[in-house]
């Protein structure tokens, strides 16, 4: 089954203490999408520049990402720059410049419409719903936000949150939206407010998941060294849409378990290398491989 | 099997951001013992002073605890008070009064030297390994440590590693230890420093088990409201070294994780309350329960 995603695409430049790399494919919706796309065909929304490459849409089609829904047009692709303190854990956003994403308005092509499984990547609340508003009938729906629209467009994403099945954030952001301390608290809040299901991240220390009396627990991937963390939140919601539109006969927890480690181990490949250059060449079987020593270092047995 | 048991015996003072109480019993061999008293009969090390109730002796007793090695002297018992910061996660020591335990020398009665399982709880490091010298010939050694020795103590720290089969410590202190962000380059650092098995404890966020080309991640059990933390990580040692006890004719990897999970689950029993109040009315019906849950909580299927 396919899945609808809109986001941002972005040209990025990273700074980390080790590299620099100048304007690299990147925006929520180029990791969602590559992330989404070893499970399920992809539908991509977005805006992009005269200058974005033509490269990235040749990789796209190679993918199975229909970039239909993309529009180019006239002027300079978002820019985006940051750069990663020592500990590769704060961030500082070193500038943006929004040239065409500005007045994006999101149009959904018409062979858009009547997609199933939609991934409002995180870009502000009012084109998640405006995405939302042009579509027939979707079955299920992710979204991810950011601490900027909590802070700033709240009312948006309280418009919002009663039509996503999944909401995806990372704890602060968690904690910012409903004034708690305790992630527990959190998460059953937020689903109060909406979506069946929420999904909490937690960067190193893995991810919560929340559902109607279910609760999930998960570590993140070890990993020594991390080449650049930009877009694994983006990367780990892309691959847990694209998952459950895979399995979208089987919407049970079990599902959304095996989803978020998929998400987990999509995340923890794209941290690797700079930008999506790992995603590029990654392969199902690598995927699958690192599932299983998740699934490995993560279980113990039943006692008496 | 027994598990032998030293460290602090302490009354302490605790508040938190809506509770106070004073002079309740504390230190790392207090929660450390009644923790492992779930699993296995503990032979517990320490020194208390005229003030010490004599009730606890009672209770010592009553849970199998054999206190022939607590040494009642003349003067005060160690006291702490420490303060909780609203988030329940940072503290403040308000002040500490060594008093008796200021010159705490640990001999061990005839009857303890023989004791298989050994887990030298928080001290300082020359007390840990003079406890060690007074053994016959100790099958496994759990050793717990602080930012304290690590800071003031580092070369007895050091000497003491090798004797250590598992070493206990939070995530803080093993980046402290080792100069690494990485918790996971930290953790086999410090494996290469002599202990076989290294668990790093990272509070809410769970915690990691490294062993021989063997790796384990968990998360923490979910509360809602923690009301004192005070003694968590010693109770986690005091699970994990109780239960590694019980099951002593099986030391594979499969039985440390099942040791972490217990330690965890002590843990998370142990917050419930102030001081050692939740423990001390704890079955090991209500333990095996919230393993099971937390078995349930952290499980996903295999995929193909």
């Amino acid at each position: 089954m396919s899945v609808l995603i809109v986001g941002s695409i972005a040209l990025d430049t990273v700074k980390t203490p080790v590299e620099e790399h100048t304007d690299q494919l990147g925006g929520s919706a180029s990791y969602a999408a590559l992330g989404a796309s070893f499970f399920s065909p992809v539908k991509l929304v977005g805006v992009v520049g005269d200058d974005f490459p033509q490269s990235e849409f040749a990789f796209w089609k190679e993918r199975k990402i229909d970039a239909a829904g993309v529009q180019r047009v006239p002027g300079k692709t978002f820019r985006w720059s940051g750069e990663y303190a020592w500990d590769m854990n704060t961030r500082e956003t070193k500038s943006v410049a929004l040239n065409v994403f500005e007045h994006f308005r999101p149009t959904l092509p018409p062979s858009y419409r009547a997609t199933d499984f939609v991934l409002l990547a995180n870009i502000a609340p009012a084109l998640q719903s405006h995405v939302l508003d042009q579509m027939e009938k979707p079955r299920f729906v992710v979204a991810d936000t950011m601490d900027l629209w909590i802070e700033t467009a709240r009312a948006d994403l309280d418009a919002l949150l009663p039509r996503v099945d999944l909401l995806i954030l990372n704890d602060s952001e968690a904690r910012e939206m409903t004034k708690e301390t305790s992630l527990i608290k959190a998460g059953k809040r937020i689903r109060a407010a909406g979506p069946t299901y929420v999904a909490i991240k937690k960067g190193e220390h893995g991810a919560l998941l929340f559902g109607e009396d279910e609760f999930f627990s998960c570590g993140a991937y070890p990993l020594e060294d991390i080449h650049d963390p930009t877009g694994a939140g983006d990367t780990f919601a892309g691959g847990m849409a694209g998952y459950l539109a895979a399995t979208s006969g089987e919407l049970g927890f079990p599902a959304f378990r095996r989803a978020m480690i998929y998400g987990s181990v999509l995340a923890s490949f794209n941290v690797e290398a700079f930008s999506l250059e790992r995603l590029r060449t990654l392969t199902r079987k690598e995927i699958d491989e690192r599932y299983q020593i998740f699934r490995s270092m993560s279980q113990f047995e039943v006692v008496a």
